[in-house]
């Protein structure tokens, strides 16, 4: 992806613009960058994966919310309203990556903190939906520290010369631009490191297929294209020296959601000895989640497994699950790659130790 | 599948007629049956996939060599001949399900019995053409039973309520009509047994969504389409009582080639403590091979995994790795189903056991 001519997600004009993103349903074979102009197109674009990463949902909600927001209320309490009623719509848009619901309460207390000093009503609209607006570009921007800062301490532990597997996309267009799996293949790669990838291509939906393997050979990194059904046979012939995912949702003992597929990866990694990352922003983590049991697991419709390639591939009227996640124990994790630092080993004491900081 | 109206293969006339079989690629969308007049379009049909399974492979492998003697030799040497090239052709269409070649060893052991007889010249081509005819005929014949039996031993092992996952299709469509591991749930369910089988999908041809679940609803049988990268996940959620599956290759220590992706399965089902079959008939093993390691491995075409349903998914020049199969160890295996019996433990001894008998 060249960054200056493409950007997963970018916002035009003051905060009555619009917000253009790349269509990802349909890379690689089609670069179509989609404009949003209301709220209720982000929450399309968000439901129907045309912008999906967690990172990435998180900002387009953010944006989201500034749409919304766009038809201009009378005064600070039916504005007060309508933000409400913009933030509960867009946080029904996907259950799984908390990402989404971290933008929209970060966008809410950002509100609310002006609500409640006493200049509010001196302020007006105008002016808070200003400084809503700078607060979804400030989280756009910081995405793009956050995914820096993830590549550095990443890149560490990736020696020169080694062979790594991810799985789904973890990339920059998961993010506002950088990734956070793969930016540490990024960094690894512009401190002089070579390094070759090994993508599973991620059923249902082949986001390794068309968004990993695409984002890793424009940036000239080696990437081999696999079945997700081909990982362990991978790990068990040698070639795999470390697995670095991305998050939707990590608990506050170190379980991780992920994308369908990461569990039985990690279950492989730990059979042959190799280790098993998570690279995920801060703001990825649920403290309010004891462990993995209580993320809730999006399960998404039966065609993207029977009727996803333009043609029917399984019989009509089969029963299907398709669940979009699933969670990998923290036992089965060596480390966490955040945007302080490499949590490791997994445990709730790390994990809260790293958070507090 | 209705075994009056539809077989995986099909024999009409006499020595002279020709193979009929159902192309396995158009399913289940479309129910096609290619005629096969020549050696030619039965090796195209093993190598493009139309008849697949590993057992099915052998019987049209047999009657292959029937169709490549048609064109009647002058004598007994120039007939001896043109076996010898029908039979290295036939070989060349796939290398790793061992019964190919048993079928073929099996046609020329026939032959040269024959050849080696003082009568020989006396009997004349027609009758050692239509003595291999019969041979064909006896190989694919045998199959039926081969399988029967397989199911009989194999649904002692399964439980009234029970759930069970397999990968790939080993059902009739991989044999002459009853399947290996199908044969077990068919045989479970016959016997009055109530099951639920958890059938993965199986990247990158889909056998599973397109064959196993085809089968299954058509017999009745309740059906759970899922992604192989599912599998993982319905294991740990307690959902899967046990695992069986088919067989391309199995050496002498019990080591087991099948399609890709079983030995991920296989690793995620000792992981959870699943107990993990494997249902072939005694042509499967190959005892001139002490391990798995022996075993050639196909490497297909990266389209298959690129553009294999009528739409690129990958993007252009993308390097691939498309192995066909994959080698689960004996110590992962907790039994071999054959028509003979269950070999449990798997072990060199009691795969030697067994076979010797």
């Amino acid at each position: 992806m060249s960054h200056s001519t493409l950007e997963t997600l970018s916002w035009h004009g003051d905060r009555f613009g619009v917000l253009k993103m790349i269509d990802q349903t349909l890379l690689p074979t089609e670069i179509n960058v989609i404009e949003c102009k209301d709220v209720e197109s982000v929450w399309e674009a968000i439901k129907m994966l045309r912008v999906r990463g967690a990172p990435a949902i998180g900002i387009a909600a953010a944006y989201g919310v500034c749409l919304g927001l766009q038809t201009l209320a009378a005064d600070v309490p039916a504005f007060r309203q309508r933000l409400g009623e913009v933030t509960d719509y867009l946080a029904s848009s996907r259950p799984t990556a908390v990402n989404l619901f971290w933008a929209l309460d970060r966008m809410k207390a950002k509100a609310e903190s002006l609500f409640s000093t006493n200049s509010v009503q001196e302020m007006g609209v105008t002016e808070i939906g200003e400084t809503l607006f700078a607060e979804a570009k400030a989280i756009h921007e910081e995405d793009r520290h956050v995914c820096r800062s993830i590549g550095r301490f990443g890149q560490e532990l990736v020696r020169n010369g080694s062979t790594w597997l991810t799985h789904c996309n973890a990339g920059g267009l998961a993010t506002a631009d950088y990734g956070t799996a793969l930016a540490i293949f990024f960094a690894a790669t512009e401190s002089g490191k070579k390094i070759h990838v090994y993508a599973d291509e991620t059923r249902p939906l082949l986001q390794g297929a068309r968004l990993t393997a695409w984002e890793l050979m424009q940036r000239g990194i080696e990437v081999t294209l696999i079945c997700d059904s081909m990982a362990a046979l991978v790990m068990r012939q040698g070639k795999i020296d470390g697995v670095v995912v991305g998050a939707d949702r990590i608990a506050a003992n170190g379980d991780t959601a992920n994308k369908i597929g990461t569990y039985g990866v990690a279950v492989s990694a730990k059979a042959h000895g190799i280790p098993f990352y998570v690279a995920a922003p801060v703001s990825t983590f649920d403290l309010s989640l004891s462990d993995g049991s209580a993320i809730p697991i999006e399960v998404r419709s039966a065609d993207e497994i029977c009727d996803g390639f333009g043609k029917r591939t399984a019989p009509e009227g089969v029963k299907v699950y398709n669940p979009a996640f699933d969670v990998t124990p923290a036992a089965l994790i060596a480390g966490i790659i955040t945007e302080r630092g490499i949590i490791s080993p997994v445990n709730r004491q790390n994990v809260e130790k790293m958070l507090r900081e």
